[in-house]
């Protein structure tokens, strides 16, 4: 973001890492069971979504943000995160390599030629709760 | 996870373009505004939470699980990272970036000689509604 | 809705009675430990949030939905409702009694004289973590 | 809950309007859409799933729990529950008859003869995303 040189990439090995760390220095790997970590998830969530809540529509980009609103927003984006890669590692996902998978069944899902434009998205999106599923692959 | 040669790792940025593309070549931008994605992401965050709604609490490494209930729940948490690295590269938030500051204040915030063992995270845990943000400052 | 003579007001109380009868019924009721409810409801309210995830935003009343879309909304907001009045059962809450209370508090924390207007809501809402319970509160 | 004369039931009707008047007499109608609305009820859902993130599985009743933490549950449900009839309100839905149906429908789904006991339960909860419709419909 500056002229400086790069810092390294982030990788989610990295991350994982630094949270087992994390917790095993403080000994709170004992409150790091699946449903706790899923728990905090969901709660974080909620934070994230406080941020958002009486605004509108906001813009891509967010140009009306305050910095300081932005270093909470990114706060916020990142517990999500670091509960998220808590949550694989203790579940023993990999969560990177499940990720670049999930974007290849998203390419197969939704191919090209069939998923350009609104009308296609628009088609499982509005529909009926049989489309519940096909949303979440959207992610890709 | 077997004896071949590792994949290479899986880097935030690596999934940022890869989502950045998959939208754009579907002409998908349109539908991605933040509170868009952000719905989207509350929605992933449901089929994660389905996954685990019954089953009372698990342990971890989820040894009872069938293979298929894994590979499902990494396709749930890949969907929730998806979003959220999208949602955080349409807000204009450098995800990477942000998470290891995260750690680093998290760091601060739960110094090793004050944090260890059970009482502590239990303090920030259970108590008002005024610790709110300090439980979600425990991710790091 | 229509000219035919209202229907009895619906209480929490019969949602609460017909809940526990049907969980009853079926023998559910070794699943409904408070934890399982609980996200059993976020697996709700991420169904509720996946019908209005690509609609940007939309006005009160909904005017442009389809009959079915609305019927569909109808089931996902009772679905969040009735396990949350299943959630407070379970947790030994009395769910109107409470709700009461806490909009005889939001009356005390925002009082008429400083709470018009645009600016104060804003205010609780747009800054810090640490107006996080602020913004719980004004639900009532 | 005591020897005293009960209480009136609460119905949604009621908290409907108190919702109404309270936010009209603040002038917050303005805030009031039906994003805002749900993404304020999903910030109300993480307050909650924060109070039961690190406690592991709890037992019914609560009965370990600290008069101060349940009324504190009893709060954040019922910001749930508040946000909820103000967003029903909002989208125009009656929210009591739709959770009236819902159980109706809940009870065609799942007969008696059919849904007795684990087995059942566990079967349309523990596998493919392709049930999630049907984890919806447990709630009645």
């Amino acid at each position: 973001m500056t002229g400086v040189p790069e810092a390294e990439p982030v990788t989610l090995d990295l991350l994982k890492k630094k949270m087992a760390e994390f917790a095993k220095e403080r000994d709170w790997d004992q409150f790091h069971s699946p449903r706790n970590l899923l728990l905090a998830l969901v709660g974080e969530v909620g934070e994230l979504s406080e941020i958002f809540q009486w605004k509108g529509e906001v813009p891509k980009g967010l140009p009306d943000w305050k910095d300081e609103e932005k270093v909470h927003l990114g706060e916020e984006l990142s517990d999500v995160l670091l509960y998220l890669v808590r949550l694989s590692d203790i579940c023993g996902i990999d969560l990177g390599k499940a990720a670049l998978r999930k974007v290849e069944l998203n390419a197969i899902k939704y191919p090209l030629t069939l998923c350009n434009g609104t009308a296609n998205q628009q088609n499982h999106t509005t529909t009926s709760p049989t489309t519940t599923t096909n949303n979440g692959s959207e992610s890709g």
